[in-house]
């Protein structure tokens, strides 16, 4: 039975995201919305199958990837014919590194997989193996169902009344794989709060994830929202009143100094530098999976993309040809520009700890 | 005889872009510098053609679009059978209103179509009106050649050895209607000179006048340079060595306080808060018809342009259907973020005057 996500009138608008079925990982499929909106979903029944709708970001958001990695290391196990335990162990391990190395910045791909393996022994029988992989997947996903929720409700907490809110990115419920989202869940549970006024939405290139992704997503929760070129968020600042700008994270690092460096989609280091200067609240929303409590600056990979997906769009070339593009797909906020990070547990203020 | 871009190698690669022939007014097509650049040229011969060619911006660029409205009003007086002065005279004045209508925020419009009628009297015979505004057009024109190489070889004089540029929008001869562009016919002469290293472009969307008609240009210029996606800036600012960053201007107010507001492109406004953060100088390309003495801040119209510019890419949807959007095609930067103006006379330095 998949899950709905929850709105104002309690239509349920659309399913999870992210949905493990009896012997299959079903998606839906992200790339599909794009006009015209053909939503479609696919069954994935192979860890490489996983590997490439995460490459090609048929699932995206950090912590919808975090999940779709954990199923496809479940598919892995119950494909495996290996009969030795520490052979099948060690098969498992190597998978895992494969799926982590689908996409190589957000975190959650990383904390997850490496979870269900921290859970493994290579003595334990195959059969029990398996078992243990699926269980703690469904268990994963079940205890993150419950951190949006809390997230998106304790985040709801700090939202002022009459809230006009800027977001950057999708970081809904088709972004977690989950009911809620993670910034776009503090404002789906504000809005049933009737705490907001108003969203505006940043396109997002070069993948236009808000244009695309959050303005379907607000339009089936019914939330009132603009969309807007990323280079005009300056002239909304300094415009319109923005009560507060809410992100994600795709990681968080607590073991760089100062601590609580965010690493979030190309544009948001942008935005906190002109939020900073319009002295407006720059609010991150992140589960504990998204934080890296090992790596430091100089170990993170920032992923470069496809030029394509600059000069093209929906296989259609817009630029001249053969020009050099500069794509990078994050980008790290210091914690001095951060006003808050809402986890699922607590609020962090970096700049007061 | 057209007048040619000049470049390294002596080849010259594209004609100007506001041309005038005999009876017409010849514009290269700037809608249609997009995939697959079939490069178009339309001729004008009616003053309701030009104020189409500047609303769809087949004409775009503050100062190209002076000259297409100054040559309007020379295809208006031409067709004009009028016979008498006082007539005739206001008709003219008449006519400049729409032509300064078809686009409320650049200046150059303005500054050239008054310019014309200043010269002219009531009390002039109709075929001596006719022959000055055919006359001033041609001296405005030919003055404006002279304009942009001075203001390009002085605002090269302040770029340094080696340098990496970052550009927004489209400064280029094409925006000019002359042989050198503003803030890029400064880059145009320090490649001659020797001092460019590399140029990053802004896409610029919503019309993606960088990734489209930029990119372009300095492909013909053969100058090397990257395209990055609007948001990327952030990035690229706090990863790269960036020499400064150079743009172009629709507006400059003198008469507000403090002066030298400047309105540009929507995104420099968000880019000159960024070169501040990050301590990078923001130099402002701008001859002096650009300059607003009259105007104060309160006076302005930040013209907004459709959604459709946002929501789709050449007749191409990419949203989901009815949205709302923001879209304001220019932002105003206050004097404190700008480094320098160069015009053609002299450079300004706003925060030691």
């Amino acid at each position: 039975m998949p899950y709905y996500i929850p709105c104002k009138d309690e239509i349920p608008r659309f399913p999870r995201s992210v949905e493990w079925t009896k012997n299959s990982l079903r998606l839906l499929d992200q790339n599909s919305l794009f006009y015209p909106y053909n939503l479609r979903f696919i069954e994935l029944t192979t860890p490489n199958s996983v590997i490439d709708a995460i490459k090609t970001m048929s699932v995206r958001g950090a912590p919808a990837i975090g999940l779709a990695g954990g199923y496809g290391l479940v598919l892995a196990a119950m494909k495996c014919q290996i009969q030795s335990s520490t052979e099948f162990y060690n098969t498992m391990k190597l998978i895992v590194t494969n799926l982590q190395n689908a996409r190589p910045t957000a975190v959650n791909l990383v904390n997850v997989t490496n979870r269900i393996i921290s859970i493994l022994d290579p003595t334990m029988e195959v059969s029990h193996q398996k078992n243990c992989i699926l269980k703690e997947m469904i268990k994963i996903h079940a205890e993150e169902e419950t951190t949006y929720r809390l997230l998106s409700e304790r985040g709801s907490d700090i939202i002022p009344e009459q809230a006009t809110i800027l977001t950057h990115c999708n970081t809904g419920a088709l972004a977690t794989g989950t009911s809620f989202g993670t910034a776009l869940g503090i404002i789906q549970i504000s809005y049933l709060n009737d705490k907001i006024k108003h969203v505006y939405v940043t396109e997002t290139r070069p993948r236009l994830q808000g244009l695309r992704i959050t303005a379907w997503e607000l339009q089936q929760l019914q939330i009132p929202f603009t969309v807007l070129v990323d280079n005009a968020v300056g002239y909304l600042l300094a415009t319109k009143k923005i009560s507060c700008i809410l992100i994600g994270a795709d990681r968080i690092l607590t073991n760089e100094s100062p601590s609580y460096f965010v690493l979030n989609k190309i544009g948001t280091l942008s935005i906190a530098i002109l939020a900073n200067y319009y002295k407006i609240p720059l609010i991150v929303a992140s589960p504990y999976s998204s934080f890296d409590y090992k790596n430091t600056l100089s170990q993170i990979i920032i992923e470069t993309r496809a030029s394509n997906e600059i000069t093209h769009i929906q296989n259609h070339q817009i630029s001249p040809n053969n020009i050099n593009t500069l794509n990078p797909a994050f980008d790290i906020t210091p914690p001095d520009l951060i006003t808050a990070i809402v986890t699922e547990k607590k609020i962090i203020y970096p700049n007061s700890e």
